[in-house]
């Protein structure tokens, strides 16, 4: 199984790295429009070749299967090209700029039979790993809320806002621990840069149950937080990744209420427990992704962050997009 | 001076500690419903008679002034009846239910010549007067964004949701801070109780200038944060309630952009410099709202907690409910 | 039952506000050398007598109970005074200067069949009662080490060094889990005050097992840090007592070695896994010590701060001083 | 420049990637035993030859530098050899197991004109950096005490104790901060293994000024630590290594001291004022490291981390081991 990678940046090379030690698989041709990074290729991955032309890949024989490691607007016409050319896809995260263009990407690789995979690594982490494990085992109860805090002083993106870049990665984990479909989307932001492309914004998502999940995202905040909660009627758990070991906490904390006969007072029980930090997996969430995508080229495997899951990040996304637009309009989805 | 207070609750009681530590007044009568309450009054000041009908105090022509702290849905009459009777008033925040109540009490406030005041505490905190020192001295700059996260495991109120209970706070601090008038309003929120009262609620405000105000308030929240970030165009704050002393950070951070000439990219400055953890002031703030109060109705100044912050507050509060009610509209104020 | 308080400062204060609400007991007589104490008393306690004369206490037909909160070196003499004069007496800590005079009240109460204890309230808390029942349910194992830090900006005593202001909350504690009885003990210092007391210093105490136990106390430290570690070979616990509420944490942490057949290696295993924090009761430690001084006055009952604990904790710092004073040589106790 | 490095464990891995970056130098051999690790030299610097004889490296005519990255016990025979052989050498911390080898090899290296330097890489940290410029401006004042922590589950080393492993590093701190040479040094620990190796140790410095140093240091605490308070008095610095960005704060607090008329009383003056956290420089350590050893090879200079640095920190290592052996007794250096 042949490999080549189309963005050499930042990421990519995050992505060299990986599938230069992946076993079962060689990395042969890595693309990048800015010939200087040739050499810094060579030092990463000697066994690899490098060219300036993304078609290299895309049209090559010899290539088995495509990582599109390059800006969001790129993603629909390299992954439509390969996976026309019969390579097997995986894609960086947001799968791409719409709705249309995933449906589309989704539709030509269940005609083709080749795998189409995004990348949402986080859905890897072992902190990821063990809230859907406590969720799953019905340690969490009913889940009541989600609320996400991802902000730091950070790279203003050219192409697309801050709930693109930043949110994608919470929405893929929402979507993942949550067995429930969102039913609305509400969305508030601002830009302070002159192309009108939002540096901060608010993204809510609502459910029939009650479940409501809350998003605020930043790229201009001078402390760097990365913290999730989610609350249910059994436990709640709070997410934070900067933490170096103790990400996960496990609340045994929690309120019932009930309405007292005239229904003109809600009577609280709270209970405040033990608190528990599990150990977690420690091995590289990228590692496992790579691993993933070669499983499902090789065995047919479905992959834990499969094009569906990557379908129903865009659909919030692109949801968000249209209610910040309408002034924080509740947009249904 | 002879002050009476109304509520002698868990506020009520820091309240009465003030008061009767307060020089140049004299705390006289002390009114809760809760006849339970008298022993408790007997310790904490044996000078205080007790009364379980606050009409005592509202009607009694020994009082000068009249402190109210009860639910908020009977602030309103009690403090028109005090008013009307001709006493100065200092009622809790938030100081009513709704603006034409606030607008009412303003009213009757300028006719008889009586102080009317509300007691947003935090403004009297040194973190809080820090801050507008640094704002007001031009040091952060344009402001751009103000955020703030108010969770914790809450007592659940019976007749006001989160947004009333807790953003109260940081919206009177907002609006202290800020010297622009808000223009729109957004909030949604969720309720887990059948009495449908938001225990989850998200406020966005926003400005003709583009700065964007943001509330994250909640009464289910394992962890307890309290936390707000204001970014200006010279230097950015945090401040973190829960820290013991150092409160305040002022970060010497930003950038600053500008389109480059085909307008198709961003450029961006970022500049991370020193940080700064500036010695706050430690007396009580409650002990220098009770101070300003005494001096407002002494001395008719001004006092910084005056009736028309409360009615700020209320506007942008009520504005938040019609939001949440038309599904997280977009409201003008 | 009533009580008599001689010394009414910082810690005489919440001795106070606990005795009098203290059912059971009255407490009614309260001496200070500072006349200027006797209207805040009032205040506090409106129901006790007050008086310079301490003596008024001690001589005092009408008292049973004699609390005492001087500084050290008057613990010895008002504390004779009382058992002679047939009271029960609960001292602060350290309950004397030295050994001598510790034995020697431990006598006169044995023969006035009087309760004679010491006031080591960390005793009481949560966070220590806790700890003693992980320890004593072998959860920790055998405990290797014990490592205690109390430093930070603090009043320098004229009297006492670091060690005998600080590190006897921190002897008592470790006295308290720890089932071994100490060998040796070091200790260095430095004073930067001319009177000679040490203002920082650190202690070792040396046990037969291996187990050794570390003091780091500090009255010049910008930053304040309250933190213990325990390490035992199956659990490791680390006790942050400024923590509001995790101020436990149980590590399922630890190693095991073997030495392998030649004898050149170590082999460690090392393992990481869980940690737990537990909930820990809240109520307040001094009002446990109040009422566990007056069940033992009533019912005989030995009290977990008794003086036979308040002694053991002597011999530690004195022999801290003795070494202290010969330059760390090891001192055998 | 030629530079062979012998020893391609975890912190030969650090320099060789360093050195293969290094301009006007060739990392040309790389030596270790374990065979194995040639294929992994073949990825991170495929330009270098692999031995697994060390004297290939020593004796070789086309090598100019030595890099010495091998257990302590064998850094004295390694680096006699280079230097003998009229190569400039660079040795790992600690420079040799005691302090006749370190004189014996700064005397080869005087007499043969060849640099020896030892790699004590955390002077070349912003955050060192720093410290010393803050000091050296006079900002701190004269420093009254050093307290260093060091503590994790860390390694055991077969061959040296934990001060020998850890506390070097702070005690390269404290000679480099420091103008004053230190006069005695005690030390105690405890060994929870079989072959008698300390893996918990407390290291104390004094200073005829009265400046007091102590180190904890341990192999065996369930959390990470690496905090170094420095008391001077005008300022005091706290430097936590485990903050990612903001290690050093500086505290404007203190006190000033004055004993009374009759000597009796010491009045103390504290005084909290403003923190302040510098940006430290941020480029990497290590790689100024090389830098510094290049220059000191090509130009002559004198390198920040020279061997009579090294040296003094053996100096301190060996009197501590003596302390050790001899229960804690102060040893005079």
């Amino acid at each position: 199984m042949n490999i080549g990678i189309i963005g050499f940046g930042y990421w990519g090379t995050n992505l060299v790295r990986n599938f230069a030690n992946l076993s079962g698989a060689e990395l042969t041709l890595v693309a990048d429009s800015r010939i200087e990074r040739k050499q810094f290729l060579g030092k990463l991955c000697p066994a690899a070749e490098f060219t300036t032309n993304p078609y290299d890949i895309t049209d090559n024989v010899n290539i088995d299967a495509v990582v599109i490691a390059t800006p969001v607007f790129t993603h629909y016409e390299l992954a439509k090209r390969s996976l026309t050319n019969k390579k097997h896809v995986l894609v960086e995260k947001p799968m791409s700029s719409d709705i249309k263009q995933a449906e589309e990407l989704i539709n030509i690789s269940e005609k083709s039979g080749k795998v189409l995979m995004v990348d949402h690594t986080y859905l890897y982490t072992g902190a990821v790993r063990k809230m859907k494990e406590l969720i799953d085992n019905n340690q969490i109860g009913n889940i009541k809320y989600f609320d996400s805090t991802r902000i730091n002083l950070g790279l203003f993106q050219p192409d697309v806002n801050v709930l693109w870049d930043l949110a994608t990665h919470d929405i893929s984990i929402l979507n993942y621990l949550m067995s429930e479909k969102p039913t609305t989307v509400q969305a508030t932001g601002v830009s302070h840069t002159s192309n009108g492309i939002e540096n901060i914004a608010y993204l809510t998502v609502k459910y029939n149950s009650g479940l409501i999940a809350h998003f605020n995202c930043s790229w201009s905040s001078p402390v760097k937080i990365r913290m999730m909660l989610i609350g249910g009627d059994k436990k709640m758990i709070v997410f934070n990744d900067l933490e170096p070991t103790e990400k996960i906490k496990v609340y045994d904390t929690g309120y019932e209420y009930k309405t007292d006969e005239d229904k003109t007072k809600i009577l609280v029980d709270y209970r405040a427990g033990d608190i528990y930090i599990p150990k977690l997996e420690t091995r590289e969430a990228l590692s496992l992704m790579a691993t993933d995508f070669r499983n499902a080229v090789e065995n047919g495997e479905k992959p834990l962050s499969d094009m569906n899951s990557g379908l129903d990040v865009i659909r919030i996304l692109e949801a968000s997009q249209r209610s910040i637009k309408e002034r924080g309009k509740e947009v249904t989805i």
